[in-house]
């Protein structure tokens, strides 16, 4: 397996050297939308720490990122109306990684309506802010 | 959402009503081989503690599934010669789930060859006692 390369886009996200719309963070998590969503408020989970993927995090990291997906997955239900939630991660090229940094993703559903495929279709930073903007509000309330 | 049944076919397997092809137990977890692979290698791993899925599962019995699935994580790539792995859990029949006791879904990859679609075919119960002696033999070693 490569070993991490801090100059993925997750990285640069997390020092600040991109912009994300960002939902949540904790010392060890930081969580933001999708940018090609595969479903309205399709969601990202990752460590702050440097992990490629499942392969290489610590378990600490690891369990970091498993309490903050599971405290976005209410908040995620209520402010999508989501009839359902699929959370799914990737690890190396073989298996659809393309993101080099661990990432949970997040992905509230409708009944009826399939996912959208992977990285089909950029959607408009009007609606991820307000997506963002929903989902944090969940989280409030 | 639906309460917790404990009729379902994952809570019979933990009260040993049901056979599996069990690779791991702890105090709080249980991980088998799905009698339905989507690639060869994939196991479920499941919390003890009777959870409906991710919205109603504890925090510390999620991160212990967390725990547990990072632990088989190398370990599938190692008995399966995986070139990645794809870890995913449902939510609500819209996500596709069906059987309603919270599972983390663990599949070995290899380069370009798509997962089967879900529930497409039972394997061999001479085949997923075979992998599960593989996936033990890894976790050993």
């Amino acid at each position: 397996m490569a070993t991490y390369d801090d100059q993925n886009i997750f990285a640069k996200i997390l020092r600040g050297e991109l912009p994300a719309f960002k939902v949540f963070e904790n010392d060890h998590t930081f969580a933001f939308m999708d940018i090609m969503p595969r479903s309205p408020g399709h969601t990202l989970v990752i460590p702050k720490a440097p992990a490629r993927n499942l392969l290489d995090i610590s378990e600490a990291d690891f369990l970091e990122v498993a309490r903050t997906t599971r405290h976005i997955a209410p908040a995620a239900m209520k402010a999508f109306a989501a009839d359902g939630l699929i959370i799914q991660q990737f690890s190396e090229p073989a298996s659809g990684q393309v993101v080099f940094h661990l990432h949970m993703h997040i992905m509230p559903v409708k009944e009826g309506v399939p996912l959208l495929p992977p990285q089909s279709r950029k959607e408009d930073f009007k609606v991820l802010e307000e997506h963002a903007a929903r989902l944090i509000a969940a989280l409030k309330g």
